[in-house]
């Protein structure tokens, strides 16, 4: 028996997770974009957006989630078509990965429904292509665990290397997002295009900690080393009240504290759900205070699954 | 009853750890440097040293060891002196962290004689304070190693911060020392003080793999991520046939292959100590046929233990 349609859920990622921009990225449980997918008789696709965002591309050329269907829809060229319906439930410009969001559900509904479907890790070079359209610049540290959960390491871009990273349970994040929108290519403008050598190696200390932390599951080194000496001075910019959001973080208990992917949204790193829960409403009050911004929270550990089939109808 | 004399030996080290400048250190189990030392009567350093290379410093004013045996009297004036000599058995201007060993030796040394030593860690101050007397700046990624054994993160030199990674055993190291030497200053000096973030980017990938590949004991990621994309390219003029060199370990069945420290030795990872044999011994003729250089060729798994104390007289 083969699926007629499939709901799909993927979820949020923080990339460039403290100091490891563009390589180092994890998968949350909540927030997450959802995509609905039905083999209709015509062949190509027939697309559609739910959402309440005025922002989102509707039309099938510029949105990501029909960019990734159409890709796979040309490459297995299947002998039906499939009508697609994006829950786009993300907000877009967040920073938590909302356009790699639709890329893996789409990607990952569409092979739901091939007759001889893909391994998860096969489907990455479609839904990559679908961040490439959205940014400009194919975020692999926001895709791939989207795609296949835990932590994931980007080894290399040329070639593409994913290396997962097995990640201990102890950690808990927050996610504050404070609803303005930055858009990444701007996030990505104002970088430096080189760095001091010492500035290098003060970042990759942390970066070697923060991969031991997680993969151990010591939430203090995973804070400590959540410090970035090389983009957040940068982009701390383009956040209203970003220090002393930090600040109420740390002081809130967090162990440690950073940009999610390309902002607004900014996380922070406990040891227990409670610890996370006061962290997370601490920040949000800061942001409310000093920024006069109104903030969605959200409180998670590590998402191991990453993009699942939510419900599947047979023929 | 108190020791009246103990016998120490400290390791060499590979710091410098592939893409880990500056940060990634281990200790393996051969060559390393000895230090003999006794209790006198009077208060103060009585030194010597015992080796068969001219370029080693004699006096207590320009030693290493000296320097660190000084400054830990000073510290804690015990009521005797030290009779200290250095069996300086390690090369100098290898990259095998030399100078660390002889500091390291020395204060595991005296701090033995203590009436009250002090603990491993405790004595990492002292021994950087030598490698800082020796080059010009403290190599923690050369001295904590020694010290401590195992692999060693410097996750920040200020405030100094030593993470151990915990290390799997399954890693063999092949060390290669070609009979030239290389200043560590000189080494230094022709380094970029600027590097595009684009290949910053590129590194930290490396260095996460590469801890997480120490971590989990995984040679094949831990060769893979040996690949340094700064300061490789810029020492390896400075040995001659290095590329040679590494190309014969790659193809002898290295998964990785870079320079030790500042060079001229270089190391090579292998998943067997058969394996890693004939790769040293690939190494080593290469080095001959190129360069015309004899070379020293050293097999080790990473050496957990660090400084030990090989022998102790009591009272």
């Amino acid at each position: 028996m083969k699926p007629r349609a499939v709901r799909v859920f993927a979820p949020a990622t923080i990339s460039n997770l403290g100091p490891g921009f563009d390589v180092i990225g994890i998968a949350v449980h909540t927030p997450g974009d959802e995509v609905l997918a039905k083999r209709q008789t015509a062949t190509g696709l027939t697309f559609s957006v739910e959402t309440l965002q005025p922002d989102v591309p509707r039309n099938a050329e510029s949105n990501v989630a029909a960019r990734v269907a159409s890709l796979m829809l040309e490459e297995f060229k299947p002998s039906f078509g499939i009508r697609m319906v994006l829950h786009k439930l993300m907000p877009i410009g967040s920073g938590l990965g909302s356009s790699a969001a639709s890329s893996v559900a789409a990607a990952a509904a569409v092979n739901a429904l091939l007759p001889t479907p893909l391994k998860k890790i096969d489907l990455l070079p479609f839904a990559l292509e679908g961040e490439r359209i959205a940014s400009g610049a194919p975020h692999a540290d926001n895709v791939a665990p989207c795609l296949l959960g835990g932590a994931c390491l980007i080894r290399s871009y040329d070639p593409l290397d994913v290396v997962p990273i097995p990640v201990e349970g102890s950690i808990v994040w927050t996610i504050v997002h404070p609803h303005i929108a930055i858009r990444t290519q701007e996030a990505r403008r104002i970088l430096p295009t080189t760095v001091p050598l010492s500035t290098a190696v003060h970042q990759w200390g942390n970066i070697g900690g923060l991969t031991l932390g997680l993969a151990t599951g010591n939430a203090r080194l995973v804070g400590t080393c959540t410090e970035d000496v090389i983009v957040e001075p940068v982009r701390a910019k383009l956040i209203p009240g970003f220090h002393e959001v930090k600040n109420s973080a740390l002081r809130a208990g967090a162990m440690g504290c950073s940009i999610s992917g390309s902002g607004p949204s900014m996380f922070a790193i406990a040891s227990s759900t409670a610890s996370a829960r006061s962290v997370g409403a601490e920040m949000a009050r800061t942001f409310s205070h000093i920024a006069n911004l109104t903030s969605d929270v959200y409180v998670s550990r590590v998402n191991r699954r990453g993009v699942r089939i939510l419900k599947t109808k047979q023929e």
